[in-house]
C-alpha cells in the first residue's frame, strides 16, 4: 500500500484525468469519448477538473500529491495547457512505474523530480493522434488518443523520439541555516489550510527538540500540534500536513481567511 | 429496482465516495489511488465531494437520500471528518445490505436509523490501514484501504471489535398535534427548493383531506401541488419532494432566494 | 477515431450522465444507484452535472459537442428538465449509432439534427420505470432505469411507441450575404472564450482569402489566428475553436470579461 510500491499490476487499464477545464464545458466529456472510442475497456478515473485555469504550478502540485498513491501502470492524462498550439511539445513518460501524458510545460516536473527512473518521449507520431488536430485542443486530439493507445499496450518509443530535457518549473526550496528555516506557503486547500514547502522530516531533524518560534504574517506559534482539534475552535496551529509538509491551519476555520494569507507568504522558523 | 430490494449482487465490487474535500484539492484523488492500489478491480462511483466543509449533518442527509438506491453489497466510503486525529473512532458497518466506511461521528446515523439489520465494528486492526497513518487524513490512510479490503471480501469482524453505540446526531422530528404540524426546513437544494422534515405519508394521513394553511416565513399556502409547473413561473408552491418529504419550491425560481429562508426555518401546517 | 466512426462496439455497456443537478445534492447519486441496481455491469461516465439550472439550450449545446466522440452504442442519459411532471414526454432514441434517454424538451435537438439515422420512441412502458414515479424526479424514476434496461439489451420499441416529432428548439443560424456574415455568440466557456454559431468551413469558403473586418461589440479584428498564443497576453483574437466554429478569445485572459459580452452578442464579418 506504499506509494509507488509493490501493488499488483492492474488487470484493467486505468486512465486518470486531471485538467483545468472545469465541469461546465464539454471539453472533458469530449476527451473521455475519444479515449473510450480508442479503448472501450479503459477505466476512467477523474482526479480533478478544477485546477485553477492555466495554473501549471497548481497542476504540478496536484499531480505530485496524487500520482504516487495509484498502482503502477496507471496512465495519468493531465492537461493544463496555456501554450496549446504553439511550439511547446507534447510528451508521454514513464516515471517510477507511472505513465504520464500531456503538454511539456512543467506540469509533470514534480512527479519527474521524485521518480526513481524516468523515460520521456516527445509526441510526434500522428498515427496515434486524431486525424484532424485542432490547434486549440490537443487534450482531445493528441493527449487523449495517445493515453488510450498506451492503455492498449503501445510502447513509449512508438510515440516519438526521446525528450531529454522536459520543461522544469522553479519550485521554491526552503532554506535551512543554523538558527532559521525560511520557507513559504505553496498551496491553500479548500479548508483554508496553508501548506508550506518545508518537509516535516527535514524540519524534525533540524529542530531536534529545541524551542522555536514560527512566524507567518502576524502569527507566532511556539509548538507543533498533532491534529486540527489540538487547538480551540478558530485558533491557529502548526502541524504535519497529510502531504508530509509543515502546514498552518485553524481548527474548524480557514487559516487563509483569518490570517489573510495565501500562496507565496513567508514562513520562518527561528531557534535563537 | 426498489431501494434495498432484491437486486442482484453486483459482480464487480462497487465503492462509492462521498466527501467534503471539494474538487480542487488532491485529497479525493489520493483516496482513489489508495483504493485502486489495494484492489485494482474496484469500481469507483463518485457520489459528491461538495458536502459543505465539515457539515456532518448535511453529509448524513445526503447518504440517507442516496444509499438506498444502490444495489446490495455496495460499499459506501464517506468522509466528513472535522474530528480527524482525535479520539473519535472509525467504523465499518453493514446496514440493510449496504456496507459503510468512515468516521464514527454521526455521518451514518440516518442510514443506520432506517436499516433493518445493523452490524458496526470499530476500525482497530492496522493490518488494513496504510503503513503510516497521518493524524490529519484518515480518509486516505484508514478509510480508503479499509473500503478496498472490504471489496476484496475481508469480513467485518476482521476489521475490529463491535461498536455498539455509534454516534447519533439530533435530527429534528416534526411534531404532530390535533390542529398543527410543526416542522422545519432541513435541506436546500441547488434549485433553491426547501426540503422539510415532514414525511408526506404521515402528513397525508394527518390531513385526511381537510383544508389547511401552510406557513413558512411570510408565505401562506392553502393547497398542495403535484409538480413544479403547477404554479405560475416564479410562484411558490408546496409538493411532495422526491425524497418523500414536504417541499416548498418556486416554479423556475429559487424558493430559498425569493423567501430569504434556509435550513432551520419553521414550517407550520394548521387545520383549524 | 472519427466521431460516430468505425470504432469497435464497446464490450462493456457505457452510460454517460449529463444533468443540471450540480454536485452538492444527492440527485445524481440516486440516479447512479438506480442504474447500478438494474445493471451492476453498467459503466458510468460523468459528462457534467453543471449545466446551468434548467438551461435546456446549454444542455443541447453540450451534448452536440460531446456525444459524437463516444463509441457507437454508448447510452447518453441527459436530464435538464424544468417541465418534469407536466405533459412533456420522455424519450429514448438511437441517433447515428448513439443512444439517448431523457425528456422530450429539445435537449437532444442538436444531436438529432446531425444524425444520419434517427429512431425516437416515447417512454410509455412502465415496466421499465421504478415502481413508484415521483412527479418531480423522472431522472431517477424513469430515465435512469430506462437507460439501464437499454444497457441490458432491451430494444427501443419495447419502451414505447414511435415519437415522430421530438421537440426542436430554435437555433440561431448565421446569415451569409454577399458582403456580410451575421452571426452571434452561442456559448461562453470557462476560459471566457466566446463561441459563435459561424461554422469555420462555411466561413472559409465564403472568405476565399478576401480582406475582412470582424465586429463584436467594440472589438474590430482584421485577421484570423491559429491559436490563443498568436496574440499578446490579454489581447483579443479570432480563431477556429475546437468545436469547429469561429471563436473570439483573449490570450491568457477572458474575452467575455474584457469585452463585457456573452451569449447572444452579435458577430458581424464584413468584406467590402
Amino acid at each position: 500500500m506504499r506509494p509507488s510500491g509493490s501493488a499488483p499490476r492492474p488487470f484493467r487499464p486505468l486512465i486518470t484525468l486531471l485538467t483545468d477545464f472545469g465541469a461546465r464545458d464539454p471539453y472533458v466529456a469530449a476527451m473521455k469519448g475519444v479515449i473510450l472510442a480508442v479503448n472501450p475497456e479503459a477505466e476512467l478515473v477523474d482526479l480533478s477538473h478544477e485546477v485553477p485555469p492555466q495554473d501549471i504550478a497548481a497542476g504540478a502540485f496536484f499531480l505530485a500529491a496524487a500520482v504516487p498513491y495509484f498502482p503502477p501502470g496507471t496512465i495519468h492524462l493531465a492537461v493544463v495547457d496555456p501554450g496549446v498550439g504553439t511550439a511547446r511539445r507534447g510528451l508521454a513518460a514513464k516515471a517510477g512505474g507511472h505513465f504520464l501524458v500531456g503538454p511539456d510545460n512543467g506540469l509533470f516536473h514534480l512527479v519527474f523530480r521524485e521518480a526513481s527512473a524516468l523515460t520521456v518521449v516527445s509526441l510526434e507520431n500522428p498515427a496515434y493522434f486524431r486525424p484532424e488536430v485542432s490547434p486549440t485542443f490537443h487534450g482531445r486530439d493528441i493527449f487523449a488518443p495517445v493515453a488510450a493507445h498506451l492503455s492498449l499496450g503501445v510502447p513509449l518509443p512508438e510515440l516519438g523520439p526521446p525528450l531529454r530535457e522536459p520543461v522544469r518549473l522553479p519550485f521554491p526550496e526552503p532554506v535551512f541555516s543554523d538558527t532559521r528555516v525560511e520557507g513559504q506557503i505553496v498551496a491553500v486547500d479548500r479548508f483554508g489550510n496553508l501548506v508550506s514547502n518545508i518537509p516535516w522530516e527535514a524540519l524534525k531533524h533540524w529542530l531536534t527538540g529545541r524551542p522555536f518560534r514560527l512566524h507567518l504574517g502576524s502569527l507566532v506559534l511556539t509548538n507543533l500540534s498533532r491534529t486540527y482539534a489540538d487547538a480551540a475552535p478558530g485558533e491557529a496551529l502548526a502541524l504535519v500536513g497529510s502531504h508530509g509538509y509543515l502546514e498552518i491551519a485553524c481548527n474548524q476555520a480557514s487559516a487563509a481567511g483569518s490570517l489573510g494569507l495565501g500562496v507565496g507568504a513567508a514562513v520562518t522558523i527561528r531557534c535563537d
